[in-house]
């Protein structure tokens, strides 16, 4: 089962024996190491390989990631499916979903990423360029699938 | 201004100079790493020296996280205040408030982690010990007060 | 110019934007982490996919580098050529340069492994596979040319 | 017993979790990164806390070093001493050793380092400052008693 949409850019991501910690799983901070590399590559496809460094007048504002499965080192990258969620004239969203590949795909975590324009000579923040606006909206999707949701922060406790 | 509670576990936590990326900024990756150091402090303090190894029958499911502010590498450890934002007989969340310490304290990020009791030999979750929960409610406070909500993943796109 | 003998394993090793630092240069210990996984690789080549994990009955007992030329973060990997320095019953030295690849490639590092044979349930060294060794041998090459030489520690102090 | 000279500096370097690999222990790669910290922290002896930021005119052009002991996390920071192993007009080295602290101390490894003398602005190598010279010869002592030395280099194959 997948949970990214059709119309998604999908990259493959190596993974380093180090991403492993004590447990022998790959450790929980580094699955947001992953998604750092899949949008320098995804950028590159969206944007163009000359404007494709991440963080080139965009600032990470936010990160939601929730895990679904425990990923273990392996020499194969592993594939993560990219869409955009949130569009608006200064920020947009970003859903990832970090998965095998291939038939019957194990899906390891779901996440989100907000990014802001920011003009780092003036230091503010800055209207998004028209034409990656335009490049951002063809990969306009829906919502990430996540199991937790903002209703559950009111109940605070219970048996 | 302070984002915590007044009653939470307040850890420093040292930052090494390569938490910089070739921004110059503590990576927003690395925050998170920094998370990971203070639940191992405070849980310390919660449970015990004996069983402050993060992960001990516990498993991250979900991390939440807004930066606030830029972070510059400094020798002086940052404070790290931590308290419950939720509490169920299988799970737990945590806030995080990422700051500076002192007077007029500037605040670096809000955090939020959800960890689940797991049976690593069963492999399988398990219900948290009645003693862990005890010592976690007296840590009970309120939601981290995140900018982004659920709300707006309504919306989609805007200009 | 190549430092690497013509008997050697060439393996593609990809870099991670992370890998830089606030100079903006891939950072110098993360070199070691380059050859890490570049050793992961040709250990699947030399020993076989099944037993390429680093570490499996070795350890790692000594690293020597030697930086030539900084290196700046790009989507395709670099190119790390290995062999073999020193081969005894127990342990091996392992020669690695760290180059461009492809005509007038930079070399950006030039260093040196030394592992041994350890068996991790008796707790002590062990000698090598015979099998194991039959492969090293026909890696075997010549010393790696590092500029430093320990007959400079002789002098201490000069202007 | 204790490798370091009497005359050195001794910082405290604290440990984090995820230095830790999938064997349970302090990853070799890891410990490059503890000297990374611990060079920032005797700098700010050496040089002064305001010229204590590591590469500031410096650059780092060799590593070495030889693992003694396996170090697992702990939560008091390890200790590590340095000293000077080599001083000429544009580069010198130094000596590491990683240690427990207190009676009867553990050493984890030696190490040493080559940083040269470089002038960012224009691109070349620069002699050292004299008052730094200076600082620095007050730290001048033996070598590192490495294991290791370049004989070995010359005997490339017995059983």
């Amino acid at each position: 089962m997948s949970f990214a949409p059709e119309r998604c850019s999908v990259v493959p991501v190596p993974l380093r024996w180090s991403d492993m910690d004590a447990y022998g799983h790959v450790n929980n901070v580094q699955f947001l190491r992953l998604l750092e590399d899949a949008r320098i590559l995804a950028f590159a496809e969206w944007f163009g390989r000359a404007r494709s460094v991440v963080g080139e007048g965009i600032i990470v504002a936010r990160h939601e990631i929730e895990y679904r499965a425990p990923l273990v080192f392996r020499v194969e990258p592993i594939e993560v499916a990219m869409w955009v969620t949130r569009l608006t004239g200064a920020s947009y969203d970003i859903g990832y979903e970090v998965r095998d590949g291939g038939v019957g795909s194990t899906t390891y975590a779901l996440a989100e990423t907000t990014l802001v324009g920011y003009d780092f000579e003036a230091e503010r923040p800055r209207r998004l360029d028209p034409v990656d606006r335009e490049s951002l909206s063809t990969f306009l999707g829906p919502a990430v699938p996540f199991r937790h949701n903002s209703a559950k922060r009111a109940e605070r406790t219970s048996s």
